[in-house]
């Protein structure tokens, strides 16, 4: 089995160059009319593949190679999305949809036979930039959103997803779910820094991150700069600078296995002279394990409780999103150690730091991941890079898992 | 000598309602169409007074009161200003401006004769919501800026000073400083909880603090909030939180009398998952003490500089403006805690931490100022109060004041 590499690298870039606006930025959100150009490029390559396609309520969309000896089966699944955040790179998502239509197209184009379909999956609104939540085509996928729920989702700009996916052609007729998976294996490239750091080829996921997301918006009295001495202020600017620093003191913990991050912030009334009388900013707290995730959470509340006491403000939380932790199959996180050793690949176990349409697949079917190192971990921004070589490395790992897991013969 | 206290109450209230837009709020800039209304107002009740009225160059207005005897001695002013902040209280310089003239209009209509003139001014742009620098009318008046260039600053709304004089009537033709002062006392309210708090009526303002205002930029590096393990990360919001931390720490050692406040911050890009890369924030530091004001400038500098190592951050900083403390005159001091204790009224010694139109006047002549208590403190914000007793006692003391340094007999 030969894998068309170039024909790979070139489609990542051509695929790249759909959705670059007039200030040169890749923004392909999901159900635009880039996301469209894009969708229409992919579901090309699948005919050309000769993968049957299809397309689910919620715009998910398909290549599926079975065979008359194989079909009813169970089929083995790979796949990812082609959304883009704003201002992206051209790895996140796309390398694992393209390299997924190349892996199956190689293995058929070898003359092997399955006993299972093979099918990749691009899923929509995987990056939830424009609607929320993100990663929800695999969500509703996986059956833990409803398609009538996830179409009604308002975006950013006002817009109806449903509606959208109806105008740019892209509102399926199957229903999600339809192929029943009997695994499920995601490539993506890393997005962080570790295997580049540490000289690792592969990285086996073994687990994926818990995300819990809040938005906190405390509350104290506006007043003048100048005129009030410090132990008349309730600022919330400097209240909101003390839970930022509180959560990275956590995070610096020896041992400790958390990140935490502020991406936004805003104060009220944002004038130098004045004294902030709100802050509203978000914390988004990730670790492997659930229990201390949670202790996160509970360290993190009892510190603004603290806070309202001693700064004199008023917090208030919201929940913005929250996953647990996923653990994922170790049979096939063996299969991609195996596999990498076989092409002699160094290859270590590691932990998804971002959320992945690979943790919704997991609630259906043995799931797992395999990751190419990102070139100083850079992602979600236009200087994300992965060499050719681990691109086409970590294709070559898919091809033989997904061989294996489809019993190819 | 009788004020007319509620003549004085009454105009406050009435210039009070002059600007208020559709959402209620007060905003009344330099040169708009709010401050003209004003402007008018200020103009017709100083000629209702018998005072004559004039105009400089930058738009300062004034209430002369000479006579035959006195014309030519230098005069004893008083004044503030009537432009606001946006969403503003009425008291912030209105009743400075409205008690002078009330003041004035009392020694008059009393029959007093005084060796000196005396005179109301209403400074042009002391907020400097609008235009910059604030306090630009006073500064103008007493040469630290030439009335070319402060009529060619641009707006925040595109629009060039010298220009919304000339089309608000109010590009008046006398040189600024035309009218030389031999004394300027400024009456306003405290804008802080000082007094309120501590159970004075009368502050007797025997300086004014210092002000550091720097727009601080550090840059980090752009990452997943989810991928970047801790040490990896070069986080600019992390940064900026611990410059906020570090500088309200500095402000509780024991004995300082420094304040600090970062009321405007920004982060780029601004999401939810990403790391920043880019803080953008503002230090406004204060202090009574030049010494002093220069050691906490030192103290961040070096802090921002160790913050550059361990953060791996790049910073870069902007002086925004710099104002020296000002010592005002302690005969005047004096005088306002004599008159204050022959009213009967308790007044303590006070520092303005704001900046007022004083600290330039003072460039020029013996200055000083009175506050009246400001309701918790709060300035800057409709919730602004003082009550009328309290207005009208601060009236009666700038009275006697005035009518000493004039001489009136």
């Amino acid at each position: 089995m030969e894998l068309n590499e170039k024909r790979m690298i070139s489609r990542l870039a051509e695929l790249g160059r759909v959705g670059i606006d007039a200030e040169g930025r890749r923004i392909r959100l999901a159900a635009d009319d880039a996301d469209r150009a894009g969708r229409d490029l992919v579901m090309g390559w699948m005919r050309e593949a000769g993968l049957r396609t299809a397309v689910d309520r919620i715009g998910n969309i398909f290549g599926i190679w079975e065979t008359e000896e194989n079909r009813g089966r169970d089929a083995v699944m790979t796949g990812s999305h082609i959304d883009t955040v704003i201002n992206a790179g051209q790895y996140d998502g796309c390398y694992g949809v393209i390299a997924g239509i190349e892996v199956i197209a190689s293995l058929r184009e070898a003359g092997l036979r399955t006993e299972r379909p093979l099918a990749v999956a691009a899923f929509t609104n995987e990056e939830g930039v424009r609607y929320s939540p993100d990663m929800m085509g695999s969500l509703v996928y996986a059956g833990g959103l409803s398609a009538e729920a996830a179409c009604a989702s308002v975006g950013i700009d006002g817009t109806v997803l449903g509606e959208e996916l109806e105008r740019i052609g892209y509102a399926g007729t199957e229903e999600p779910g339809f192929l029943k998976p009997a695994a499920f294996v995601e490539l993506h490239i890393e997005q962080g820094p570790i295997l580049e750091a540490e000289g690792y080829r592969i990285g086996a996921v073994e687990d994926l991150q818990g995300i819990s997301w809040q938005r906190i918006t405390i509350e104290g009295e506006q007043n003048h700069a100048g005129t009030t001495p410090t132990s008349y202020r309730h600022d919330a600017g400097v209240a909101a600078a003390k839970v930022i620093t509180f959560m990275r003191g956590r995070c610096l913990q020896p041992g400790s296995r958390t990140v935490s991050t502020t991406g936004c912030i805003e104060f009220s009334p944002n004038a130098i002279n004045v004294i902030p009388d709100k802050a509203v900013f978000t914390v988004d707290v990730r670790n492997p394990d659930e229990s201390t995730l949670q202790a996160e959470e509970k360290a993190l509340a009892a510190f603004l409780e603290e806070l309202e006491k001693t700064d004199g403000v008023r917090i208030r939380t919201e929940r913005l999103s929250r996953f647990k932790p996923v653990l994922f199959d170790a049979g096939i996180v063996r299969l991609v150690e195996k596999y990498a050793g076989k092409h002699g690949l160094s290859c270590r176990r590691i932990t998804s730091g971002a959320g992945q349409d690979a943790q919704n697949m997991a609630l259906l079917c043995p799931t797992a991941m395999i990751f190419a190192p990102s070139h100083k971990g850079i992602s979600h921004n236009p200087a994300e890079y992965t060499a050719d070589e681990d691109l086409i490395a970590g294709a070559e790992v898919l091809a033989d898992v997904l061989g294996e897991l489809a019993e190819a013969h």
